[in-house]
């Protein structure tokens, strides 16, 4: 009963692959915990259950589809190690998971990408090959890389490998939380939001799924409206992880299984953001502020309702924080 | 067999009595999590168990002892309601513990205190009664609103219903994690080094307990080295919380049970309490980055131990990070 994804090679997995990934990973992963807030309840009037992906390994929930797929390849196509090009969260995730199966990572990064991530990804013990900061050197750039060493390419979210790792956290959610009316995840390629499709469309179709996203990177919102994907270019938005376009694997999930997009202003991110710092005391990223952000801009549709919230990382630089000039 | 504390009206408190005391403030606090991090585990050689009192009701393990002192008040004593003077996290937790009794609580505060905790303060229910900034001032203040009022006077930490209140969080720590070596507390006024304590001295005397303290503020550091209380004159630290003096409560289990304080500067405070955002992805307030500065700067003493670590609260103006100039 399989099913292939309109213009892509990849099959739409079972939630048998998502149980089979979630052992697959389980040694290589934090079954992150999931916080309450009575203040946060209060000032939503609904009943939110935030899935603490910060917690993560390496920061962020990258690692469980980086780590489903280093982890699910053939020993010999482990030798030859991955490859990606990523200066965000899957780079350091990929690094990490590579460096647990003892295989190498290569990483394709602008050379103008800041020294921070660099160090990050080596830290993980990433090797990283530079380019010029476009689209043109990064291609020829990751063509020589794979042709050098047979590298396996793991696309940050275009990868159903990848899909299905990430669709392990609504898994973990799904068990920890009963009776959640809705869960909201950020969106940018649309990794995370897929993997939340993937596993609620299975186990709990009732759930609505609300993606998250910047006004001003609104990309897969003005996709889910026309009904086909639209790529912005360049868009700019301090929810850094949320500027790239849908592809084809993960906008088969966002069209067939997504209740609605909803957007959020900068202001309104930055301020959901420092909001959640202050009172629940925990570290998020810019992008896992847009579903809370999103939450309180319409209280309407979530009033009284119990809602799981993907935080999706707590990468952050410390020393440039949005509401400090 | 209990006996008084010297220069005290106080009776030591038993095992038993913490005990009662967890009972009594069950319903008012959480049981915070406790933490661990390979990372820091790596960083310093030891295996570190955070118990994470940043979560707590409030943002800080105060609420322990104010709901202690609120909860154990007769039905009569209690209708006159509670009063403190504080601009930190009792004065919060007083007015939380307070509000859940539903009796009013008095809080005298010097007019130039930050807006922010003032804001707090009123936020739990509080009732702020400004004085001018001085001791003089101060204590009179204080004196009319216990005369025209009858309020209970709840002291931050010199207060034996406090000290049994926080001697909780060690209660937990004990019940959660097995064969600790050690365990790491800020040291100000005294009130949870004390609570730990008493706990550990009962529960499990082979724990060594360590105190942390600003080298800015090292006047329970002195004051152990000499053998008698020395108060400093207005130090300043980045840890805020950490600038009162010991009193003869607090005195009788620092120098009863405390194995040895140890000092850490400025800088080695505000770095680990950078790296325990970054790293953890949690916000920690200045004073309780000071047990995870003198553990990385004593690897000696620490090394291959388990260590509990308590963090004691998050309440931080996030406008104002102390590594962000």
């Amino acid at each position: 009963m399989s099913h292939r994804i309109e213009n892509s090679d990849s099959v739409v997995p079972s939630i048998e692959d998502v149980r089979k990934a979630h052992e697959r990973i389980k040694p290589y992963i934090h079954r992150t915990p999931i916080l309450t807030s009575s203040f946060m309840n209060e000032l939503s009037g609904a009943e939110l259950f935030f899935k603490c992906e910060n917690f993560q390994k390496a920061g962020a929930f990258k690692v469980r589809g980086a780590s489903n797929a280093v982890f699910g390849l053939s020993d010999e196509a482990a030798k030859k190690g991955v490859a990606t090009h990523s200066s965000g969260n899957h780079a350091l995730s990929l690094s990490y998971a590579a460096g647990r199966r003892g295989i190498p990572c290569t990483v394709v990064m602008p050379r103008t990408a800041p020294q921070a991530k660099k160090d990050a990804v080596k830290g993980y013990g990433g090797v990283i090959v530079e380019c010029e900061p476009s689209t043109t050197s990064r291609e020829a750039t990751f063509a020589e890389v794979v042709a050098e060493t047979g590298a396996e390419f793991v696309h940050p979210y275009n990868d159903i490998r990848v899909i299905t790792g990430q669709a392990t956290c609504s898994l973990e959610l799904q068990e920890d939380v009963r009776d959640l009316d809705a869960v909201v995840a950020p969106i940018g390629g649309g990794g995370m939001i897929s993997g939340t499709c993937l596993t609620l469309s299975n186990l709990a179709p009732s759930i609505d799924i609300f993606a998250a996203e910047p006004a001003q990177a609104d990309d897969a919102c003005r996709s889910f409206k026309a009904g086909h994907i639209i790529a912005d270019d360049s868009p700019t938005t301090v929810a850094d992880g949320l500027k790239v376009p849908l592809k084809e694997n993960t906008w088969h999930f966002v069209s067939h299984h997504v209740s609605d997009i909803q957007t959020a202003s900068e202001e309104e991110i930055i301020a959901a953001m420092k909001l959640t710092w202050q009172r629940m005391k925990i570290v998020i990223e810019p992008s896992c502020a847009v579903p809370l952000a999103v939450i309180l801009k319409n209280p309407d549709v979530y009033r009284s309702k119990r809602v799981g919230v993907i935080i999706t990382g707590g990468n952050v630089d410390m020393d440039k924080l949005p509401w400090i000039i």
